[in-house]
Protein backbone atom coordinates (compact mmCIF):
# COMPACT_ATOMS: atom_id res chain seq x y z
CA UNK A 1 0.00 0.00 0.00
CA UNK A 2 1.27 3.57 -0.80
CA UNK A 3 1.97 5.65 2.02
CA UNK A 4 -0.61 8.53 2.27
CA UNK A 5 0.51 11.99 1.99
CA UNK A 6 0.99 14.30 4.87
CA UNK A 7 -0.23 17.89 4.24
CA UNK A 8 -0.09 20.65 7.05
CA UNK A 9 -1.27 24.47 7.07
CA UNK A 10 0.67 26.96 9.01
CA UNK A 11 0.48 30.54 9.94
CA UNK A 12 -0.41 33.28 12.57
CA UNK A 13 -3.89 34.15 13.71
CA UNK A 14 -7.00 34.89 11.38
CA UNK A 15 -5.53 33.60 8.14
CA UNK A 16 -7.95 31.38 7.58
CA UNK A 17 -5.92 28.18 7.69
CA UNK A 18 -9.41 25.97 9.04
CA UNK A 19 -11.62 26.54 6.44
CA UNK A 20 -8.82 26.37 3.92
CA UNK A 21 -8.00 22.75 5.39
CA UNK A 22 -11.75 21.63 5.85
CA UNK A 23 -12.47 22.64 1.55
CA UNK A 24 -8.60 21.21 0.54
CA UNK A 25 -9.40 17.71 2.31
CA UNK A 26 -13.35 17.79 0.53
CA UNK A 27 -11.51 18.17 -2.64
CA UNK A 28 -9.13 15.70 -2.45
CA UNK A 29 -12.18 13.48 -1.12
CA UNK A 30 -13.88 14.29 -4.62
CA UNK A 31 -10.41 12.85 -6.23
CA UNK A 32 -11.15 9.40 -4.41
CA UNK A 33 -8.72 10.27 -1.74
CA UNK A 34 -9.05 8.53 2.09
CA UNK A 35 -8.25 11.88 3.87
CA UNK A 36 -8.74 12.75 7.82
CA UNK A 37 -8.55 16.00 9.12
CA UNK A 38 -6.60 17.10 12.27
CA UNK A 39 -5.30 19.29 13.85
CA UNK A 40 -2.50 20.80 16.48
CA UNK A 41 -2.32 21.28 19.27
CA UNK A 42 -4.58 18.31 19.75
CA UNK A 43 -5.69 15.87 17.70
CA UNK A 44 -5.80 12.51 19.65
CA UNK A 45 -7.29 12.06 22.69
CA UNK A 46 -4.07 12.65 24.53
CA UNK A 47 -3.02 15.55 22.83
CA UNK A 48 -6.10 17.25 23.36
CA UNK A 49 -5.54 16.79 27.11
CA UNK A 50 -2.28 18.81 26.51
CA UNK A 51 -4.04 21.35 24.28
CA UNK A 52 -6.89 22.16 27.08
CA UNK A 53 -3.73 23.31 29.30
CA UNK A 54 -2.01 25.15 27.06
CA UNK A 55 -4.06 27.02 25.47
CA UNK A 56 -6.37 28.18 28.34
CA UNK A 57 -5.26 30.91 31.21
CA UNK A 58 -3.26 34.34 30.83
CA UNK A 59 -0.53 34.99 28.63
CA UNK A 60 2.33 33.69 31.15
CA UNK A 61 0.95 30.76 32.90
CA UNK A 62 3.85 29.25 30.71
CA UNK A 63 7.19 29.97 29.60
CA UNK A 64 8.06 29.94 26.23
CA UNK A 65 10.19 26.99 26.93
CA UNK A 66 7.71 25.14 29.26
CA UNK A 67 5.16 25.44 26.47
CA UNK A 68 7.92 24.15 23.61
CA UNK A 69 7.73 20.75 26.08
CA UNK A 70 3.96 20.44 26.01
CA UNK A 71 3.84 21.07 22.53
CA UNK A 72 6.32 18.47 21.75
CA UNK A 73 4.65 16.31 24.04
CA UNK A 74 0.89 16.72 22.77
CA UNK A 75 2.70 16.25 18.99
CA UNK A 76 4.48 13.25 20.25
CA UNK A 77 1.00 11.80 21.17
CA UNK A 78 -0.78 13.00 18.25
CA UNK A 79 1.93 11.49 15.87
CA UNK A 80 1.36 8.08 17.13
CA UNK A 81 -1.65 7.68 17.64
CA UNK A 82 -3.14 9.77 14.73
CA UNK A 83 -0.87 10.80 12.21
CA UNK A 84 1.30 7.91 11.86
CA UNK A 85 -1.49 5.37 11.78
CA UNK A 86 -3.21 7.47 9.06
CA UNK A 87 -0.51 7.51 6.71
CA UNK A 88 0.78 4.00 6.86
CA UNK A 89 -3.03 3.12 6.27
CA UNK A 90 -2.74 4.62 3.09
CA UNK A 91 -4.93 7.73 4.05
CA UNK A 92 -3.74 11.84 2.83
CA UNK A 93 -3.74 13.66 6.46
CA UNK A 94 -4.88 17.40 6.51
CA UNK A 95 -3.34 18.87 9.71
CA UNK A 96 -4.39 22.25 10.84
CA UNK A 97 -1.01 23.41 12.07
CA UNK A 98 2.38 21.20 13.42
CA UNK A 99 5.81 21.85 14.35
CA UNK A 100 6.32 24.94 12.40
CA UNK A 101 3.86 26.71 14.76
CA UNK A 102 6.36 25.74 17.15
CA UNK A 103 9.26 27.11 15.17
CA UNK A 104 7.01 30.72 14.93
CA UNK A 105 4.89 30.44 18.53
CA UNK A 106 7.75 29.21 20.93
CA UNK A 107 10.56 29.77 19.14
CA UNK A 108 10.50 33.19 17.08
CA UNK A 109 7.68 34.66 19.46
CA UNK A 110 8.58 33.07 22.42
CA UNK A 111 12.54 33.28 22.02
CA UNK A 112 12.91 29.14 22.81
CA UNK A 113 16.56 28.74 21.86
CA UNK A 114 16.43 27.14 18.40
CA UNK A 115 18.66 24.34 19.43
CA UNK A 116 16.00 22.78 21.78
CA UNK A 117 13.17 23.11 19.24
CA UNK A 118 15.62 21.23 16.54
CA UNK A 119 16.47 19.17 19.17
CA UNK A 120 13.38 17.93 19.89
CA UNK A 121 12.32 17.76 16.26
CA UNK A 122 14.75 15.24 15.45
CA UNK A 123 13.30 13.51 18.19
CA UNK A 124 9.90 13.71 17.94
CA UNK A 125 8.95 14.57 14.52
CA UNK A 126 12.21 12.77 12.61
CA UNK A 127 11.38 11.33 9.21
CA UNK A 128 7.71 12.08 9.67
CA UNK A 129 8.08 15.61 8.31
CA UNK A 130 5.04 16.66 6.06
CA UNK A 131 5.08 16.21 2.58
CA UNK A 132 3.40 19.72 1.79
CA UNK A 133 3.52 22.38 4.12
CA UNK A 134 1.24 25.41 3.31
CA UNK A 135 2.31 28.80 5.27
CA UNK A 136 -0.62 31.09 5.08
CA UNK A 137 0.24 34.95 5.27
CA UNK A 138 -1.23 38.15 5.19
CA UNK A 139 -0.30 41.47 7.03
CA UNK A 140 -1.09 40.92 10.77
CA UNK A 141 -3.42 43.49 11.41
CA UNK A 142 -5.89 42.05 8.49
CA UNK A 143 -5.34 38.42 10.59
CA UNK A 144 -6.07 39.78 14.31
CA UNK A 145 -8.71 41.66 12.85
CA UNK A 146 -10.34 38.92 11.31
CA UNK A 147 -9.63 36.77 14.16
CA UNK A 148 -11.36 39.31 16.37
CA UNK A 149 -14.67 39.95 14.33
CA UNK A 150 -14.99 36.18 14.39
CA UNK A 151 -14.82 35.89 18.11
CA UNK A 152 -12.04 33.27 18.06
CA UNK A 153 -9.94 35.11 20.52
CA UNK A 154 -10.07 32.35 22.42
CA UNK A 155 -6.43 30.80 23.17
CA UNK A 156 -3.53 32.96 25.14
CA UNK A 157 -1.71 33.47 22.29
CA UNK A 158 -4.02 35.72 20.67
CA UNK A 159 -3.82 37.69 23.72
CA UNK A 160 -0.15 38.39 23.08
CA UNK A 161 -0.03 42.10 21.18
CA UNK A 162 1.13 42.84 17.93
CA UNK A 163 4.78 42.74 18.31
CA UNK A 164 4.37 38.83 19.23
CA UNK A 165 2.53 38.65 15.95
CA UNK A 166 4.85 40.53 13.66
CA UNK A 167 7.56 38.09 15.09
CA UNK A 168 5.15 35.43 14.23
CA UNK A 169 4.46 36.05 10.70
CA UNK A 170 8.51 36.77 10.14
CA UNK A 171 9.46 33.48 11.71
CA UNK A 172 6.81 31.66 9.54
CA UNK A 173 8.20 33.09 6.59
CA UNK A 174 11.57 31.93 7.85
CA UNK A 175 10.86 28.67 7.89
CA UNK A 176 9.26 28.61 4.43
CA UNK A 177 12.48 30.00 3.41
CA UNK A 178 14.29 27.52 5.00
CA UNK A 179 12.54 24.74 4.04
CA UNK A 180 11.59 25.26 0.19
CA UNK A 181 11.47 21.57 -0.10
CA UNK A 182 8.28 21.33 1.33
CA UNK A 183 7.37 24.93 1.88
CA UNK A 184 4.67 26.92 -0.19
CA UNK A 185 3.52 30.73 0.91
CA UNK A 186 -0.20 31.37 0.13
CA UNK A 187 -1.03 34.82 0.21
CA UNK A 188 -3.92 34.66 2.60
CA UNK A 189 -5.35 37.88 1.72
CA UNK A 190 -9.12 38.34 -0.47
CA UNK A 191 -11.73 35.74 -0.53
CA UNK A 192 -12.14 32.65 -0.14
CA UNK A 193 -12.25 31.01 -3.37
CA UNK A 194 -9.13 33.21 -4.08
CA UNK A 195 -7.32 32.05 -1.37
CA UNK A 196 -8.63 28.43 -2.73
CA UNK A 197 -7.58 28.53 -5.53
CA UNK A 198 -4.22 29.56 -5.14
CA UNK A 199 -3.35 26.60 -2.51
CA UNK A 200 -4.99 24.11 -4.89
CA UNK A 201 -2.65 25.16 -7.37
CA UNK A 202 0.19 24.36 -5.02
CA UNK A 203 -1.26 21.22 -4.09
CA UNK A 204 -1.82 19.21 -7.88
CA UNK A 205 2.21 20.87 -8.52
CA UNK A 206 3.78 19.47 -5.61
CA UNK A 207 1.90 16.01 -4.97
CA UNK A 208 -0.63 15.27 -7.56
CA UNK B 1 23.62 35.58 49.84
CA UNK B 2 24.72 32.43 49.34
CA UNK B 3 23.13 30.05 46.95
CA UNK B 4 21.10 27.39 48.59
CA UNK B 5 22.21 23.57 48.49
CA UNK B 6 19.65 21.27 46.28
CA UNK B 7 19.14 18.04 47.69
CA UNK B 8 17.14 15.59 45.57
CA UNK B 9 15.96 11.89 46.57
CA UNK B 10 15.15 9.15 44.22
CA UNK B 11 14.99 5.64 44.00
CA UNK B 12 12.10 3.32 43.15
CA UNK B 13 8.29 2.79 44.69
CA UNK B 14 8.33 2.23 48.68
CA UNK B 15 12.16 3.23 49.13
CA UNK B 16 10.71 5.41 51.86
CA UNK B 17 11.85 8.87 50.44
CA UNK B 18 8.78 11.11 51.28
CA UNK B 19 9.99 10.10 55.03
CA UNK B 20 13.12 10.56 54.48
CA UNK B 21 12.69 14.06 52.60
CA UNK B 22 10.73 15.44 55.06
CA UNK B 23 13.23 14.11 58.27
CA UNK B 24 15.96 15.62 56.40
CA UNK B 25 13.83 19.34 55.73
CA UNK B 26 13.51 19.36 59.76
CA UNK B 27 17.06 18.61 60.94
CA UNK B 28 18.22 20.75 58.46
CA UNK B 29 15.77 23.60 59.95
CA UNK B 30 17.17 22.40 63.07
CA UNK B 31 20.58 23.82 62.64
CA UNK B 32 19.13 27.30 61.21
CA UNK B 33 18.57 27.07 57.64
CA UNK B 34 15.62 27.82 55.51
CA UNK B 35 14.40 25.08 53.60
CA UNK B 36 11.84 24.13 51.01
CA UNK B 37 10.15 20.58 50.31
CA UNK B 38 9.34 19.96 47.01
CA UNK B 39 7.96 17.12 44.97
CA UNK B 40 8.39 15.57 41.28
CA UNK B 41 6.05 15.61 38.97
CA UNK B 42 4.29 18.73 40.07
CA UNK B 43 5.83 21.42 42.93
CA UNK B 44 4.32 24.27 41.46
CA UNK B 45 0.88 25.29 40.50
CA UNK B 46 1.69 24.41 36.55
CA UNK B 47 3.75 21.51 36.92
CA UNK B 48 0.99 20.13 39.54
CA UNK B 49 -1.36 20.35 36.17
CA UNK B 50 1.18 18.09 34.46
CA UNK B 51 1.29 15.62 37.21
CA UNK B 52 -2.17 15.28 37.05
CA UNK B 53 -2.29 14.14 33.66
CA UNK B 54 0.79 12.31 33.53
CA UNK B 55 0.25 9.58 36.42
CA UNK B 56 -3.20 9.10 35.65
CA UNK B 57 -4.87 6.34 33.66
CA UNK B 58 -3.73 3.37 32.76
CA UNK B 59 -0.36 2.20 32.31
CA UNK B 60 -0.49 2.64 28.06
CA UNK B 61 -1.95 5.77 28.53
CA UNK B 62 0.68 7.90 27.42
CA UNK B 63 4.17 5.97 25.29
CA UNK B 64 7.20 6.69 27.19
CA UNK B 65 8.56 9.46 24.98
CA UNK B 66 5.61 11.85 25.23
CA UNK B 67 5.64 11.00 29.45
CA UNK B 68 9.62 12.07 28.71
CA UNK B 69 8.45 15.51 27.37
CA UNK B 70 5.36 15.79 29.75
CA UNK B 71 7.88 15.21 32.58
CA UNK B 72 10.33 17.68 31.48
CA UNK B 73 7.58 20.50 30.71
CA UNK B 74 6.64 20.21 34.27
CA UNK B 75 10.10 20.05 35.48
CA UNK B 76 10.86 23.04 33.46
CA UNK B 77 8.12 25.02 35.19
CA UNK B 78 9.37 23.25 38.64
CA UNK B 79 12.63 24.86 38.36
CA UNK B 80 11.75 28.14 36.77
CA UNK B 81 8.64 28.80 39.44
CA UNK B 82 9.75 26.91 42.76
CA UNK B 83 13.56 25.49 42.70
CA UNK B 84 15.53 28.77 41.54
CA UNK B 85 13.86 31.29 43.56
CA UNK B 86 14.38 28.97 46.17
CA UNK B 87 17.66 28.45 45.90
CA UNK B 88 18.40 32.66 45.00
CA UNK B 89 17.34 33.80 48.43
CA UNK B 90 19.41 31.27 49.90
CA UNK B 91 16.67 28.86 50.76
CA UNK B 92 17.97 25.01 50.75
CA UNK B 93 15.57 22.52 48.22
CA UNK B 94 14.64 19.33 49.19
CA UNK B 95 13.26 17.53 46.12
CA UNK B 96 11.65 14.27 46.15
CA UNK B 97 12.33 12.93 42.80
CA UNK B 98 13.82 15.20 39.80
CA UNK B 99 15.70 14.39 36.57
CA UNK B 100 17.27 10.96 37.62
CA UNK B 101 13.38 9.62 37.77
CA UNK B 102 13.46 10.46 33.98
CA UNK B 103 16.43 8.74 33.20
CA UNK B 104 15.34 5.69 35.49
CA UNK B 105 11.36 5.12 34.38
CA UNK B 106 11.69 6.93 30.73
CA UNK B 107 14.84 6.26 30.21
CA UNK B 108 15.77 2.55 31.51
CA UNK B 109 12.28 1.41 32.39
CA UNK B 110 10.84 2.66 29.43
CA UNK B 111 13.14 2.97 26.60
CA UNK B 112 13.05 6.51 25.65
CA UNK B 113 16.54 7.10 24.48
CA UNK B 114 19.30 8.35 26.41
CA UNK B 115 19.96 11.35 23.87
CA UNK B 116 16.55 12.94 24.13
CA UNK B 117 16.93 12.47 27.76
CA UNK B 118 20.24 14.11 27.98
CA UNK B 119 19.05 17.49 25.20
CA UNK B 120 16.37 17.95 27.50
CA UNK B 121 18.23 17.63 30.96
CA UNK B 122 21.06 20.20 29.48
CA UNK B 123 17.89 22.25 27.93
CA UNK B 124 15.65 22.34 30.83
CA UNK B 125 18.32 21.48 34.06
CA UNK B 126 21.54 22.73 32.80
CA UNK B 127 23.65 24.22 35.35
CA UNK B 128 21.07 23.60 37.74
CA UNK B 129 22.13 20.17 38.52
CA UNK B 130 21.85 19.02 42.10
CA UNK B 131 24.32 19.45 44.95
CA UNK B 132 23.63 16.14 46.32
CA UNK B 133 21.42 13.20 45.11
CA UNK B 134 20.55 10.35 47.38
CA UNK B 135 19.63 7.80 45.67
CA UNK B 136 17.47 4.96 47.82
CA UNK B 137 18.38 1.30 46.64
CA UNK B 138 16.57 -1.58 48.05
CA UNK B 139 15.17 -4.68 46.43
CA UNK B 140 12.44 -4.11 44.22
CA UNK B 141 10.38 -6.93 46.16
CA UNK B 142 10.59 -5.00 49.69
CA UNK B 143 9.95 -1.64 47.97
CA UNK B 144 6.63 -2.70 45.85
CA UNK B 145 5.32 -4.96 49.12
CA UNK B 146 6.15 -1.37 51.49
CA UNK B 147 3.90 0.42 48.89
CA UNK B 148 1.22 -1.84 48.33
CA UNK B 149 1.44 -2.17 52.07
CA UNK B 150 0.66 1.33 52.37
CA UNK B 151 -1.63 1.80 49.78
CA UNK B 152 0.44 3.90 47.79
CA UNK B 153 -0.48 2.28 44.27
CA UNK B 154 -1.76 5.78 43.27
CA UNK B 155 -0.03 6.11 40.26
CA UNK B 156 0.41 4.71 36.35
CA UNK B 157 4.13 3.57 37.64
CA UNK B 158 3.51 1.24 39.78
CA UNK B 159 0.86 -0.83 37.95
CA UNK B 160 3.86 -2.06 35.19
CA UNK B 161 5.24 -5.17 36.49
CA UNK B 162 8.24 -6.74 37.84
CA UNK B 163 10.61 -6.35 35.00
CA UNK B 164 9.77 -2.45 34.72
CA UNK B 165 10.65 -2.27 38.32
CA UNK B 166 14.06 -4.37 38.08
CA UNK B 167 14.89 -2.18 34.98
CA UNK B 168 14.42 0.64 37.50
CA UNK B 169 16.65 -0.26 40.11
CA UNK B 170 19.35 -1.23 37.75
CA UNK B 171 18.70 2.50 36.04
CA UNK B 172 18.76 4.58 39.12
CA UNK B 173 22.22 2.92 40.55
CA UNK B 174 23.54 3.21 36.76
CA UNK B 175 23.06 6.97 37.13
CA UNK B 176 24.91 7.28 41.00
CA UNK B 177 28.24 5.25 38.99
CA UNK B 178 28.33 7.69 36.57
CA UNK B 179 27.15 11.15 38.45
CA UNK B 180 29.71 10.50 41.66
CA UNK B 181 30.19 13.68 41.95
CA UNK B 182 26.77 14.57 43.05
CA UNK B 183 25.30 10.84 43.87
CA UNK B 184 25.45 8.69 47.16
CA UNK B 185 23.57 5.65 47.31
CA UNK B 186 21.54 4.97 50.49
CA UNK B 187 20.91 1.58 51.76
CA UNK B 188 17.36 1.59 52.23
CA UNK B 189 16.68 -1.48 54.08
CA UNK B 190 16.16 -1.34 57.50
CA UNK B 191 14.28 0.83 60.20
CA UNK B 192 13.53 4.76 59.34
CA UNK B 193 15.83 5.84 62.15
CA UNK B 194 18.64 4.02 61.06
CA UNK B 195 18.18 4.99 57.13
CA UNK B 196 17.98 8.28 58.71
CA UNK B 197 21.71 8.13 60.00
CA UNK B 198 22.69 6.99 56.95
CA UNK B 199 21.49 9.60 54.93
CA UNK B 200 22.79 12.59 58.02
CA UNK B 201 26.15 10.97 57.59
CA UNK B 202 26.10 11.96 53.63
CA UNK B 203 24.77 15.03 53.93
CA UNK B 204 27.16 16.21 56.61
CA UNK B 205 29.91 14.25 54.77
CA UNK B 206 29.18 15.93 51.26
CA UNK B 207 27.14 19.30 52.32
CA UNK B 208 27.85 20.73 55.94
Amino acid sequence: MQRGKFITFEGGEGAGKTTQARLLAERLRARGLEVIQTREPGGSPGAEVIRNIVVAGDAERWSSRTETLLMYAARSDHLERTIKPALDAGRWVVCDRFADSSRAYQGAGGGTPETLIEALDVAVVGDDQPDLTLVFDLPVEVGLERAFGRGLFETRFESKGLVFHQKLREGFLDVARRHPDRCVVIDATGEVEAVSERLWRAVQERLL
